[in-house]
């Protein structure tokens, strides 16, 4: 009688999650040992054996970034996260933010940062392609930003950002370089201190296959001088660098309470980043990409046409034209409905134009790309009954 | 050669998680139910059987709140998103927000707010007390805030705030009211509606013994009108109300991709919330009261002496003095290493003064009190061999 608002008749229904083979741009399937690791037990968040969880993964994380930075911790939130944080901790009001655009990230990061108060710039690359070193150097140039903020797999375009040699130009201009590396790590070369990179982040839940909502993140020195420059706070507490930096032991100084973080997350982020580490960044990097060279051989003899160009193809990601006449959607319904597996579409600039297919982690396999391929030219065939595909076609 | 980073040793070791009895302020021990269901396969972020997931919680939440507000949701982040999310989106540069203080979480909400560039004001309760309702409206005459922020159980101090009548004085005075409920959502009777409270949010991992990372959270027609009149942008897109309320499918428009969630937490709440509905909340409340009673008389038979004053008493939390001569911090450690209990210290203005003692969700049960009291006490003794409770000096 006092309690107006009834609780709901479906919670009473138990919980249905059906096991799907998660093709798409991410999340990807997370690996046995990951989804057991998440049926342990909570412990606190200034418990010794949660803090010795936090620097297992601040070590394992270094070798994913290749750095030795102090400042490499996570946040607890999802790859957005990582988005805020570099920018929020590194811009002020009034700074000016140069954004390389090579697809949604870019816009993304561009909102957010106007958000914070920052003058925003913007350089873009020519659809499904990447910026070149000298457009990056002209644009640095021209617009004399204290941030540049680069997307390296850009998962609505499939296109991979070359890095190499934009940290020298950003240092020669006094300009901070922020990485996005969320769909990109591990499924190509990453050397954070030896490229330069000032600040980077990446998804949990993309090659380390482990669930979103804990986004390693690591700032260098000189974002760290940056950062203690500073004529203002940091504009939000949950992204502070030096308060969550200090909660994960970063600098050297006492561990302080910041916010509760989630075990359960830890344990599934420490177990996929073990996974990653006892396999190897080489290996790791060699199977993403004989599986895209898989991939996009399949996808070339089905007819179709690949949106990215070749020199700039991220293998975590692979975008297809889709074909004239074709409803993606119906597509992309179909393959989930019949097959469980998922196969996206576009994403922003891309919405309607593509299919996106995934390659990451535990999903990296010959076999898995096989599924998709035969999943994927069933699917159009059941939607549009008279495509032939060209390995189909070449049989007549 | 290249990789100048080597993965750590310490990786190779298997996870370690020791099964404790979480007996501080939170995070509490989940259920079972809930443990077993993050062992799930992930799902994708914009899965039909996702969406399903997180409409089953809004109207749990729903209840669990007692309101009816179309934007009620959950935030990927801890408890303290929730503080940030409801500042961030009900204030702009230079509004006043008057802050009732009654301990850390007053301090938190104060350093968030003067982030996000409002002109902050205190109203402080004096120490182990509550505010009262004339203090509330003398000081809302006195600053005309647009924004007052009430924590209705101050986890640092064991304080129960009153909120009966404050939302009218609020209405009255054209200022919203927030509250933080993270610590005593589901111990003590909570009206969103009925109490006109503008916006609420409570924490996943206390009475409900979810993990934390997910912080449900709702704003009433108030709080959406005046987000609808702000002059500038919310600051920080991954708290901005409309975007994520969008995804979460409560504003009637196309659910829209704004983060990808954490699938994980999702199913833990999920089972959390279903477990609090079906015990109802009436018997969820009086399960923490009578629980409270039973561990507050085991407190002062030990000839202890609790830290807030009696009629502001909050059952989840309770706030104990350090008695003179006894390091809380031993004590708190020989309960851990002897028994895997968790007593905590005090937290912000209680450091150093206080134990506290959660009693909460799973850990609500009179076996519990029971054990938290023998643990304690042995504790003490084990510290501090001559401390004589008073039940142990009544016998002599």
């Amino acid at each position: 009688m006092e309690y107006r608002v009834q609780a709901p008749a479906s919670l009473r229904e138990p919980l249905q999650v059906p096991d799907k083979l998660l093709m798409g741009p991410g999340p990807s399937n997370a690996h046995p040992r990951v989804l057991e690791a998440m049926s342990r037990p909570i412990l606190g968040h200034l418990h010794p054996e949660t803090l010795k969880i936090m620097d297992d993964i601040k070590d394992g994380v270094r070798y994913l970034f290749q750095t030795n930075n102090a400042a490499t911790f996570c946040l607890s939130a999802s790859g957005h996260g990582g988005m805020e944080a570099t920018l929020c901790n590194l811009l002020e009001d009034g700074d000016v933010v140069l954004i390389g655009h090579t697809g949604h990230w870019g816009d993304r990061a561009a909102d957010m940062a106007a958000r914070y108060g920052a003058d925003v710039h913007m350089v873009r690359a020519a659809p499904g392609a990447s910026l070149t070193l000298a457009e990056l150097r002209k644009a640095i140039e021209t617009y004399r930003p204290s941030v540049l903020f680069l997307t390296q797999g850009d998962s609505s375009t499939g296109v991979l950002q070359g890095l190499e040699g934009v940290g020298a130009v950003c240092r020669a201009n006094d300009c901070l370089l922020i990485v996005d590396t969320v769909a990109s790590l591990g499924g190509v070369p990453f050397f954070m201190d030896r490229w330069e990179i000032d600040a980077v982040y990446t998804g949990s839940q993309k090659v380390l296959g482990a669930p979103p909502g804990i986004t390693p993140i690591s700032f260098n020195h000189r974002a760290v001088e940056r950062y203690k420059r500073r004529q203002s706070k940091v504009k939000v507490y949950y992204w502070d660098m030096f308060l969550v930096g200090d909660y994960w032991g970063c600098f050297g100084r006492p561990r302080i309470y910041h916010h509760t973080i989630s075990s359960t997350l830890l344990y599934g982020l420490r177990e996929a980043v073990a996974l990653a580490c006892e396999e190897s960044i080489p290996s790791l990097i060699a199977r993403h990409q004989d599986c895209a060279r898989r991939l996009h051989d399949g996808i070339t003899a089905m007819g179709l046409e690949l949106y990215a160009q070749e020199r700039d193809r991220l293998p975590t990601v692979t975008t297809i034209r889709v074909p004239k006449d074709v409803d993606w959607l119906k597509v992309a319904q179909h393959a989930m409905k019949t097959y469980l597996v998922e196969i996206s579409g576009g994403l922003g600039p891309t919405a309607g134009q593509v299919f996106r297919i995934g390659l990451m982690g535990q999903n990296a396999t010959s076999e898995r790309v096989d599924r998709v391929l035969q999943v994927f030219r069933d699917s159009i065939k059941a939607i549009k009954p008279d495509f032939a595909s060209r390995k189909n076609a070449s049989k007549m």
